[in-house]
């Protein structure tokens, strides 16, 4: 018996930006159609232009959202679940404006709203634009706060997946020299109890330890070059323990994706760069961003809008490679989910 | 005709950890000895302790530093410099101390001096204690800026070869918090300067662009996460282009390994880590540590002592890989200097 196809919903991210145009490409494959049931959700003619100026010959079924049943037969066309009409025209291609931004926004509406229904394991997100969505009035930094407050979670966290680690931030978009300070041991604590619930939805090896990246360089080395690693991460470790989790650490960060391997479930980096350096070399076609904290699975692409390659055509056509990698992690995540509803409690 | 061989002097490092036993093992590779003329530096019953407990059969030529020719012939054995004597004795295999601090120190010592007589091309050091380099008087943090006193050098920065990338960190062992506050403008410029030199010395595509990364996620995002990038990175690769120096900049670090492949001569990191994760994930066997500002080619270990698995024979012998990454990084450069003196101005 083939596994079962799970459904996956592609928003189409800022219409200004390339999102339209990676996600007709990224649809039109059919390596990956065989292995999930694939809708879309956006402004129709948003998405046929899309497909005309990627010159992809692709079918979509429009449909009001309520109608969309994932059982649907995707001979009648890919299923296009109509988040708004008419923005086509309201702005200038390569332009993020509010308008935009509302329609982006809406998009991601109605994904959140067909998934918490159960009628899809999974929503893959094509890029926003922070500034268009604050224009539209959603004061959202971005899509994972957006769809943990759709989704009423108390909590969210970023995990990059795609090569051998699977790479969990603990402090995002900072300035650096604000990370220090923004390091505490509840919240460390939290991140790694995160960390060990993602590892148990995802069968991640969830008898595996949790690795902790050290703050400092050689972690410091015993106080020489700062003391995050004494007063912050190592408490934020016990109490991790306390509450049966094998987290270990903290680690050179230098030396640790060089050597770990496939050691750990989960590693925990302190700050942006310090994970997505080796999330981006690691991963064939980069990592793939994963929202943890909500009942449904949600990938991303790791990159931007583009918004001066947008709508170009032709040779300047952008790479969907980012917006593909996103949705074979889906894939992969919703065959070791079995399409379950996400539970984010623990132990 | 054989291309010339360039002769590589190996210092012991700290006899109480495991630099003896790594070089031992690292001169047994014929392989290396066709592709150079070698030679050690140290203490005599070290080294010979060192050979017995790695059970390497290696026959060594003690001799006065004075009396040491590279022409010599390595038939009859291969040349020992001696630094110190009656070491062994004084100290606890696996304990730092006073007198291991000393016995490391002098063997830095006399391979400077041979080197900057002309007498080597490349120094390949073994690691040290910076514990027990304090404790004999040394006020050195480390090689780099021990050799840099040694030579009566203005300046010496730490570049990582190994894989695809040459790294050159802007700012070294310091806490993460430190590092924006270290940032100027003066020394930024002028550790480009450096990566201009080290390029034209090395020939690492002296045409090349020097790539300078940014010091926040993104670059900072217009200014959204720190001002770093505006304040001091633009500025010092202004002044860097100024001085007719290509350096390019400030680009996003965590896209940067994943995408940028061969197109720069030198990347510069703002801190240690953000240069050290691709350094060792990209170098098969990790990648050497080499000093610039100095007449002669250094090249080192990017490990520690490892106290703890120091002269424990058997099958805790310490891998000598990392050393032997370092040997082959000295051979390459000096292939590329022909064994030239090196000239730190520019332009």
């Amino acid at each position: 018996m083939a596994p079962r196809r799970h459904t996956l919903l592609f928003t189409m991210g800022d219409p200004a930006g390339i999102g339209p145009e990676i996600l007709v490409r990224t649809l039109a494959l059919r390596a990956l159609r065989t292995q999930a049931r694939v809708a879309a959700v956006g402004d129709p003619e948003v998405i046929d232009r899309a497909a005309h100026r990627a010159r992809m010959k692709l079918r979509f079924r429009p449909l009001d959202p309520e109608q969309f049943d994932p059982k649907m037969d995707a001979k009648d066309g890919i299923p296009l679940l109509l988040s708004t009409s008419g923005v086509w025209g309201t702005f200038d291609p390569g332009a993020p404006s509010k308008e935009t931004g509302r329609a982006a926004a809406r998009a991601i509406e109605v994904a959140a709203k067909v998934a918490l229904e159960g009628r899809a394991t999974a929503i893959v997100t094509a890029p926003i634009s922070k500034k268009a969505l604050q224009l539209a009035g959603y004061p959202y930094p971005g899509h994972t706060e957006f769809l943990g407050a759709l989704s009423g979670a108390p909590e969210t966290h970023m995990i990059f997946v795609g090569g051998r680690f699977r790479i969990l931030l603990a402090t995002v978009h900072l300035a650096l020299k604000q990370v220090s300070e923004s390091l505490r041991v509840d919240s460390l604590a939290s991140t790694l109890r995160y960390a060990a619930m993602a590892m148990r939805n995802f069968r991640w090896g969830p008898k595996k330890p949790v690795a902790v990246l050290a703050l400092n360089p050689h972690a410091g080395e015993e106080g020489l070059f700062g003391d995050e690693e004494e007063r912050v991460i190592r408490p934020a470790i016990e109490r991790a323990r306390a509450e049966g989790i094998r987290a270990e650490g903290p680690f050179p960060a230098d030396t640790f994706f060089a050597r770990s391997g496939d050691a750990f479930g989960v590693t925990v980096a302190m700050y942006h760069d310090q994970g997505l350096i080796p999330a981006k070399m690691e991963g064939i076609g980069g990592a793939a961003n994963v929202t943890l904290g909500l009942p449904f699975i949600r990938s991303s692409v790791d990159h931007g809008t583009a918004f001066d390659r947008a709508w170009k055509g032709g040779a300047r056509a952008p790479d969907p490679a980012g917006l593909v990698k996103a949705a074979q992690v889906a894939i992969e995540l919703a065959a070791r989910t079995g399409g379950r509803r996400l539970g984010w409690s623990w132990p």
